[in-house]
Protein backbone atom coordinates (compact mmCIF):
# COMPACT_ATOMS: atom_id res chain seq x y z
CA UNK A 1 0.00 0.00 0.00
CA UNK A 2 1.02 3.28 -1.32
CA UNK A 3 -0.13 4.92 1.63
CA UNK A 4 -0.01 4.05 5.76
CA UNK A 5 -2.36 6.65 7.45
CA UNK A 6 -4.65 5.38 4.60
CA UNK A 7 -3.91 1.76 5.57
CA UNK A 8 -4.43 2.78 9.27
CA UNK A 9 -7.69 4.38 7.95
CA UNK A 10 -8.93 0.97 6.34
CA UNK A 11 -7.90 -1.14 9.45
CA UNK A 12 -9.90 1.13 11.96
CA UNK A 13 -13.30 0.97 10.12
CA UNK A 14 -13.13 -2.66 10.79
CA UNK A 15 -13.76 -1.88 14.16
CA UNK A 16 -17.32 -1.33 12.87
CA UNK A 17 -19.87 -3.86 12.85
CA UNK A 18 -20.37 -5.42 10.42
CA UNK A 19 -17.65 -4.18 8.02
CA UNK A 20 -15.02 -6.27 5.94
CA UNK A 21 -12.17 -5.06 4.45
CA UNK A 22 -13.70 -4.51 1.41
CA UNK A 23 -16.39 -2.25 2.81
CA UNK A 24 -13.63 -0.62 4.97
CA UNK A 25 -11.67 0.00 1.41
CA UNK A 26 -14.64 1.55 -0.38
CA UNK A 27 -15.22 3.66 2.99
CA UNK A 28 -11.92 4.99 3.31
CA UNK A 29 -11.36 5.77 -0.61
CA UNK A 30 -14.90 7.30 -0.18
CA UNK A 31 -14.27 9.67 2.31
CA UNK A 32 -10.61 10.67 1.14
CA UNK A 33 -12.06 11.33 -2.51
CA UNK A 34 -15.47 12.30 -2.09
CA UNK A 35 -16.40 13.60 1.32
CA UNK A 36 -13.91 14.90 3.30
CA UNK A 37 -16.32 16.96 5.19
CA UNK A 38 -18.37 14.54 6.38
CA UNK A 39 -15.06 12.38 7.32
CA UNK A 40 -14.08 15.30 9.20
CA UNK A 41 -17.39 15.44 11.05
CA UNK A 42 -17.67 11.78 11.79
CA UNK A 43 -13.83 12.06 13.95
CA UNK A 44 -15.78 14.91 15.25
CA UNK A 45 -18.77 13.05 16.57
CA UNK A 46 -16.70 10.17 18.03
CA UNK A 47 -14.46 12.52 19.79
CA UNK A 48 -17.26 14.80 21.53
CA UNK A 49 -19.44 11.16 21.68
CA UNK A 50 -16.51 9.55 23.64
CA UNK A 51 -16.02 12.37 25.78
CA UNK A 52 -19.66 13.48 26.88
CA UNK A 53 -22.01 10.55 26.18
CA UNK A 54 -22.19 8.83 29.80
CA UNK A 55 -25.13 6.83 31.19
CA UNK A 56 -28.20 8.14 33.11
CA UNK A 57 -27.92 8.63 36.60
CA UNK A 58 -31.65 7.01 36.77
CA UNK A 59 -32.74 5.40 33.81
CA UNK A 60 -29.04 4.32 33.08
CA UNK A 61 -29.73 4.77 29.54
CA UNK A 62 -26.87 6.69 27.35
CA UNK A 63 -27.05 11.20 27.79
CA UNK A 64 -24.77 13.72 27.61
CA UNK A 65 -25.98 14.73 31.28
CA UNK A 66 -25.88 13.16 34.14
CA UNK A 67 -29.74 12.67 33.91
CA UNK A 68 -31.31 12.31 30.29
CA UNK A 69 -33.42 14.21 28.58
CA UNK A 70 -36.54 11.78 28.74
CA UNK A 71 -36.14 11.25 32.74
CA UNK A 72 -35.53 15.29 32.90
CA UNK A 73 -38.92 16.06 30.50
CA UNK A 74 -41.37 16.15 33.25
CA UNK A 75 -44.59 16.20 30.48
CA UNK A 76 -43.71 12.37 30.75
CA UNK A 77 -45.68 10.28 32.93
CA UNK A 78 -43.75 9.24 36.16
CA UNK A 79 -45.56 6.50 37.21
CA UNK A 80 -44.96 4.50 34.47
CA UNK A 81 -41.52 2.70 33.89
CA UNK A 82 -40.47 0.86 30.60
CA UNK A 83 -37.95 -1.53 31.49
CA UNK A 84 -35.67 -2.75 28.28
CA UNK A 85 -32.59 -4.37 28.03
CA UNK A 86 -30.86 -1.90 25.89
CA UNK A 87 -30.62 1.48 24.53
CA UNK A 88 -31.50 0.70 20.94
CA UNK A 89 -34.74 -0.52 22.65
CA UNK A 90 -35.34 2.92 23.56
CA UNK A 91 -34.67 4.18 20.57
CA UNK A 92 -37.23 1.15 19.10
CA UNK A 93 -39.89 2.10 21.34
CA UNK A 94 -39.83 6.07 20.95
CA UNK A 95 -40.08 5.56 16.99
CA UNK A 96 -43.14 3.75 17.88
CA UNK A 97 -44.59 7.02 19.46
CA UNK A 98 -47.32 5.10 22.04
CA UNK A 99 -45.21 5.02 25.16
CA UNK A 100 -45.08 8.39 26.67
CA UNK A 101 -43.91 7.14 30.23
CA UNK A 102 -39.89 6.76 31.64
CA UNK A 103 -37.37 3.80 30.58
CA UNK A 104 -34.99 1.82 32.82
CA UNK A 105 -32.32 0.37 30.97
CA UNK A 106 -30.98 -2.75 32.27
CA UNK A 107 -27.94 -2.66 29.45
CA UNK A 108 -27.76 -6.57 29.68
CA UNK A 109 -29.95 -9.06 30.88
CA UNK A 110 -29.85 -11.93 33.29
CA UNK A 111 -27.33 -14.75 32.08
CA UNK A 112 -25.02 -15.67 35.37
CA UNK A 113 -22.33 -17.91 32.89
CA UNK A 114 -21.89 -14.25 31.07
CA UNK A 115 -21.37 -12.54 34.40
CA UNK A 116 -24.68 -11.10 34.22
CA UNK A 117 -26.58 -10.99 37.58
CA UNK A 118 -28.77 -8.50 39.16
CA UNK A 119 -25.43 -6.38 40.26
CA UNK A 120 -24.69 -5.76 36.63
CA UNK A 121 -28.41 -4.97 35.47
CA UNK A 122 -28.64 -2.13 38.26
CA UNK A 123 -31.88 -3.95 39.82
CA UNK A 124 -31.17 -2.58 43.31
CA UNK A 125 -31.19 0.65 41.70
CA UNK A 126 -34.55 -0.31 40.50
CA UNK A 127 -35.46 -2.03 43.32
CA UNK A 128 -35.02 1.34 45.02
CA UNK A 129 -37.24 3.36 42.43
CA UNK A 130 -40.11 0.89 43.12
CA UNK A 131 -39.48 1.17 47.07
CA UNK A 132 -40.25 4.86 46.64
CA UNK A 133 -43.74 4.18 45.91
CA UNK A 134 -43.43 6.79 42.60
CA UNK A 135 -44.28 3.92 40.48
CA UNK A 136 -47.71 2.22 39.85
CA UNK A 137 -46.84 -0.02 36.79
CA UNK A 138 -43.37 -1.94 35.46
CA UNK A 139 -43.63 -2.59 31.66
CA UNK A 140 -41.57 -5.19 31.32
CA UNK A 141 -40.02 -5.00 27.63
CA UNK A 142 -37.22 -7.41 27.45
CA UNK A 143 -36.43 -9.28 24.48
CA UNK A 144 -38.31 -12.69 23.58
CA UNK A 145 -35.85 -14.84 23.91
CA UNK A 146 -35.54 -17.36 27.49
CA UNK A 147 -32.60 -15.12 28.98
CA UNK A 148 -35.09 -12.42 27.94
CA UNK A 149 -38.20 -13.93 30.16
CA UNK A 150 -36.19 -15.31 33.05
CA UNK A 151 -35.11 -11.45 33.44
CA UNK A 152 -38.60 -10.30 33.19
CA UNK A 153 -39.71 -12.58 35.97
CA UNK A 154 -36.76 -12.06 38.19
CA UNK A 155 -38.13 -8.46 38.00
CA UNK A 156 -41.88 -8.68 38.05
CA UNK A 157 -41.25 -11.06 41.27
CA UNK A 158 -40.28 -8.02 43.07
CA UNK A 159 -41.99 -5.65 41.85
CA UNK A 160 -44.60 -7.91 43.32
CA UNK A 161 -42.91 -7.46 46.40
CA UNK A 162 -42.80 -3.96 46.43
CA UNK A 163 -46.56 -4.17 45.12
CA UNK A 164 -46.05 -2.65 41.83
CA UNK A 165 -48.01 -3.66 39.06
CA UNK A 166 -46.18 -5.41 36.42
CA UNK A 167 -46.90 -6.41 33.10
CA UNK A 168 -44.93 -6.99 29.40
CA UNK A 169 -45.34 -6.71 26.01
CA UNK A 170 -47.86 -8.63 24.39
CA UNK A 171 -46.63 -11.76 22.36
CA UNK A 172 -48.48 -13.10 18.77
CA UNK A 173 -48.41 -12.34 15.22
CA UNK A 174 -46.09 -9.01 13.60
CA UNK A 175 -48.21 -6.79 11.68
CA UNK A 176 -48.54 -7.89 8.47
CA UNK A 177 -47.25 -11.54 8.81
CA UNK A 178 -48.72 -13.84 7.05
CA UNK A 179 -49.96 -16.93 9.11
CA UNK A 180 -47.86 -19.47 6.54
CA UNK A 181 -44.53 -17.76 7.34
CA UNK A 182 -44.92 -17.55 11.40
CA UNK A 183 -43.02 -19.64 13.07
CA UNK A 184 -44.81 -22.44 15.16
CA UNK A 185 -43.60 -20.94 18.70
CA UNK A 186 -45.21 -17.49 17.76
CA UNK A 187 -47.94 -19.00 16.42
CA UNK A 188 -48.58 -21.34 19.72
CA UNK A 189 -48.06 -18.21 21.77
CA UNK A 190 -50.65 -16.25 19.62
CA UNK A 191 -53.34 -19.03 19.71
CA UNK A 192 -52.47 -19.14 23.88
CA UNK A 193 -52.80 -15.80 24.04
CA UNK A 194 -56.18 -15.15 21.91
CA UNK A 195 -58.16 -12.03 22.25
CA UNK A 196 -61.71 -11.64 22.59
CA UNK A 197 -63.18 -9.70 19.46
CA UNK A 198 -65.26 -6.63 20.43
CA UNK B 1 -33.83 10.97 21.64
CA UNK B 2 -32.03 11.78 25.18
CA UNK B 3 -28.41 11.80 23.77
CA UNK B 4 -27.77 14.92 21.47
CA UNK B 5 -23.89 13.82 21.04
CA UNK B 6 -24.88 10.36 20.34
CA UNK B 7 -27.69 12.05 17.80
CA UNK B 8 -24.99 13.60 15.60
CA UNK B 9 -22.88 10.26 15.96
CA UNK B 10 -25.53 8.39 14.51
CA UNK B 11 -26.25 11.42 11.62
CA UNK B 12 -22.54 11.79 10.63
CA UNK B 13 -22.27 7.85 10.20
CA UNK B 14 -24.72 8.17 7.61
CA UNK B 15 -21.65 10.38 5.56
CA UNK B 16 -20.52 6.54 5.20
CA UNK B 17 -21.50 5.15 1.59
CA UNK B 18 -24.47 2.68 2.00
CA UNK B 19 -24.58 3.13 5.56
CA UNK B 20 -28.61 4.63 6.42
CA UNK B 21 -30.44 5.62 9.86
CA UNK B 22 -30.94 1.67 10.84
CA UNK B 23 -27.30 1.12 9.82
CA UNK B 24 -25.62 3.91 11.68
CA UNK B 25 -27.30 3.58 14.67
CA UNK B 26 -26.29 0.01 15.33
CA UNK B 27 -22.60 1.51 14.50
CA UNK B 28 -22.89 4.28 17.17
CA UNK B 29 -24.16 1.92 19.78
CA UNK B 30 -22.17 -1.05 19.20
CA UNK B 31 -19.08 2.17 19.44
CA UNK B 32 -20.11 2.95 22.49
CA UNK B 33 -21.39 0.28 23.83
CA UNK B 34 -18.60 -2.21 22.94
CA UNK B 35 -15.93 -0.67 21.60
CA UNK B 36 -14.45 2.42 22.48
CA UNK B 37 -11.34 1.88 21.80
CA UNK B 38 -12.02 0.92 18.03
CA UNK B 39 -14.39 4.49 18.27
CA UNK B 40 -11.09 6.36 19.57
CA UNK B 41 -8.86 4.54 16.81
CA UNK B 42 -11.30 5.11 13.84
CA UNK B 43 -11.30 9.35 15.33
CA UNK B 44 -8.03 9.49 15.20
CA UNK B 45 -7.06 7.26 11.91
CA UNK B 46 -9.95 9.65 10.24
CA UNK B 47 -8.04 12.83 11.56
CA UNK B 48 -4.48 11.85 10.51
CA UNK B 49 -5.65 10.79 7.32
CA UNK B 50 -7.11 13.99 6.65
CA UNK B 51 -3.93 15.72 7.68
CA UNK B 52 -1.23 13.92 5.97
CA UNK B 53 -2.74 12.13 2.91
CA UNK B 54 -2.18 13.84 -0.10
CA UNK B 55 -1.80 12.92 -4.05
CA UNK B 56 1.64 11.34 -5.03
CA UNK B 57 3.30 14.13 -7.75
CA UNK B 58 4.55 11.72 -10.19
CA UNK B 59 1.61 9.00 -9.81
CA UNK B 60 -1.29 10.79 -8.06
CA UNK B 61 -2.28 8.05 -6.15
CA UNK B 62 -2.71 8.25 -2.15
CA UNK B 63 -0.02 9.01 -0.78
CA UNK B 64 1.60 10.03 2.97
CA UNK B 65 4.62 11.53 1.53
CA UNK B 66 5.16 13.85 -1.82
CA UNK B 67 6.01 10.79 -3.93
CA UNK B 68 4.29 8.09 -3.21
CA UNK B 69 5.93 4.47 -1.82
CA UNK B 70 5.29 2.91 -5.55
CA UNK B 71 7.24 5.72 -7.38
CA UNK B 72 9.78 5.16 -4.68
CA UNK B 73 10.26 1.88 -5.09
CA UNK B 74 13.53 1.32 -7.11
CA UNK B 75 13.11 -2.69 -6.93
CA UNK B 76 10.07 -1.87 -9.25
CA UNK B 77 10.33 -1.50 -12.82
CA UNK B 78 10.58 1.70 -14.09
CA UNK B 79 9.35 1.45 -17.45
CA UNK B 80 6.21 -0.24 -17.59
CA UNK B 81 3.40 2.71 -16.02
CA UNK B 82 -0.13 0.93 -15.42
CA UNK B 83 -2.81 3.64 -16.20
CA UNK B 84 -5.59 3.24 -13.80
CA UNK B 85 -8.65 5.57 -13.08
CA UNK B 86 -8.96 5.72 -9.24
CA UNK B 87 -6.90 4.48 -6.18
CA UNK B 88 -8.95 1.80 -5.41
CA UNK B 89 -8.03 -0.03 -8.97
CA UNK B 90 -4.06 0.27 -7.76
CA UNK B 91 -5.26 -1.99 -4.84
CA UNK B 92 -7.30 -4.38 -7.42
CA UNK B 93 -4.23 -4.32 -9.53
CA UNK B 94 -1.55 -4.71 -6.57
CA UNK B 95 -3.68 -7.86 -4.94
CA UNK B 96 -3.29 -9.23 -7.96
CA UNK B 97 0.47 -9.57 -6.76
CA UNK B 98 1.14 -9.80 -11.16
CA UNK B 99 2.38 -6.82 -11.45
CA UNK B 100 5.60 -4.85 -10.87
CA UNK B 101 5.92 -2.21 -12.61
CA UNK B 102 4.56 1.77 -11.81
CA UNK B 103 0.98 3.20 -11.82
CA UNK B 104 -0.39 6.34 -12.76
CA UNK B 105 -3.87 7.46 -11.35
CA UNK B 106 -6.20 9.32 -13.98
CA UNK B 107 -8.23 10.22 -10.64
CA UNK B 108 -11.24 9.85 -12.67
CA UNK B 109 -12.30 9.02 -16.82
CA UNK B 110 -13.49 11.53 -19.76
CA UNK B 111 -15.98 12.72 -19.51
CA UNK B 112 -16.72 15.91 -20.24
CA UNK B 113 -20.37 16.41 -19.49
CA UNK B 114 -19.22 16.15 -16.28
CA UNK B 115 -16.13 18.56 -16.42
CA UNK B 116 -13.22 15.16 -16.67
CA UNK B 117 -11.41 16.56 -20.03
CA UNK B 118 -7.58 15.54 -19.96
CA UNK B 119 -6.55 18.50 -17.76
CA UNK B 120 -8.76 16.81 -14.83
CA UNK B 121 -6.87 13.42 -15.29
CA UNK B 122 -3.90 15.05 -15.04
CA UNK B 123 -3.01 13.89 -19.07
CA UNK B 124 -0.44 16.27 -19.37
CA UNK B 125 1.90 15.10 -16.73
CA UNK B 126 1.60 11.60 -17.98
CA UNK B 127 2.62 13.17 -21.62
CA UNK B 128 5.62 14.11 -20.06
CA UNK B 129 6.41 11.52 -18.56
CA UNK B 130 6.39 9.64 -22.23
CA UNK B 131 8.04 12.31 -23.54
CA UNK B 132 11.30 11.66 -20.84
CA UNK B 133 12.17 8.39 -22.59
CA UNK B 134 12.43 6.19 -19.17
CA UNK B 135 8.82 4.23 -20.51
CA UNK B 136 8.84 1.72 -22.41
CA UNK B 137 5.30 -0.01 -22.14
CA UNK B 138 1.81 1.77 -20.81
CA UNK B 139 -0.89 -0.66 -19.77
CA UNK B 140 -4.08 0.95 -19.73
CA UNK B 141 -6.01 -0.91 -17.60
CA UNK B 142 -9.23 1.80 -17.22
CA UNK B 143 -12.62 0.07 -16.42
CA UNK B 144 -14.73 -1.73 -19.39
CA UNK B 145 -16.98 0.82 -19.47
CA UNK B 146 -17.61 3.19 -22.78
CA UNK B 147 -16.19 6.12 -20.76
CA UNK B 148 -13.33 4.09 -20.03
CA UNK B 149 -12.39 2.55 -23.42
CA UNK B 150 -12.30 6.21 -24.85
CA UNK B 151 -10.02 7.34 -22.15
CA UNK B 152 -8.00 4.81 -22.78
CA UNK B 153 -7.89 5.38 -26.64
CA UNK B 154 -7.32 9.30 -26.51
CA UNK B 155 -4.24 7.81 -24.20
CA UNK B 156 -3.04 5.33 -26.47
CA UNK B 157 -3.07 7.83 -29.53
CA UNK B 158 -0.72 10.21 -27.53
CA UNK B 159 1.75 6.87 -26.42
CA UNK B 160 1.96 6.32 -29.79
CA UNK B 161 3.13 9.80 -30.68
CA UNK B 162 5.55 9.44 -28.24
CA UNK B 163 6.73 5.98 -29.64
CA UNK B 164 5.68 4.54 -26.56
CA UNK B 165 3.91 0.78 -26.70
CA UNK B 166 0.92 0.54 -25.34
CA UNK B 167 -1.28 -2.44 -24.27
CA UNK B 168 -4.85 -2.93 -22.64
CA UNK B 169 -6.01 -5.57 -20.19
CA UNK B 170 -7.23 -8.62 -22.37
CA UNK B 171 -11.37 -8.84 -22.52
CA UNK B 172 -12.80 -11.93 -21.70
CA UNK B 173 -14.97 -14.66 -19.57
CA UNK B 174 -13.89 -14.38 -15.40
CA UNK B 175 -12.39 -16.67 -13.89
CA UNK B 176 -14.98 -19.64 -13.05
CA UNK B 177 -17.53 -17.90 -15.74
CA UNK B 178 -19.66 -20.34 -16.50
CA UNK B 179 -20.67 -19.55 -20.19
CA UNK B 180 -24.54 -20.02 -19.93
CA UNK B 181 -24.29 -16.84 -17.32
CA UNK B 182 -21.82 -14.77 -18.80
CA UNK B 183 -23.30 -11.83 -20.64
CA UNK B 184 -23.59 -11.48 -24.44
CA UNK B 185 -21.06 -8.37 -24.86
CA UNK B 186 -18.31 -10.37 -23.14
CA UNK B 187 -19.08 -13.59 -24.20
CA UNK B 188 -18.68 -11.81 -28.25
CA UNK B 189 -15.64 -10.16 -26.90
CA UNK B 190 -13.94 -13.50 -26.07
CA UNK B 191 -14.74 -14.84 -29.27
CA UNK B 192 -13.55 -12.34 -31.42
CA UNK B 193 -10.40 -12.51 -29.32
CA UNK B 194 -9.78 -16.12 -29.27
CA UNK B 195 -6.43 -17.78 -28.71
CA UNK B 196 -4.49 -20.39 -29.93
CA UNK B 197 -4.13 -23.56 -28.00
CA UNK B 198 -0.43 -24.18 -27.85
Amino acid sequence: MSSQSLDELITSLKCLPGIGQKSAQRMALHLLERDKAGAERISRAISTALETVQHCQQCRNFSDNPVCGICADSGREQSTICVVETPADVLAVESSASYKGRYFVLLGRLSPLDGYGPEQLGLEQLQLLLGSGAVNELILATSATVEGDITAQYIADFATKSSVFSSRLARGIPLGGELEFVDSGTLSRALSGRQRFD
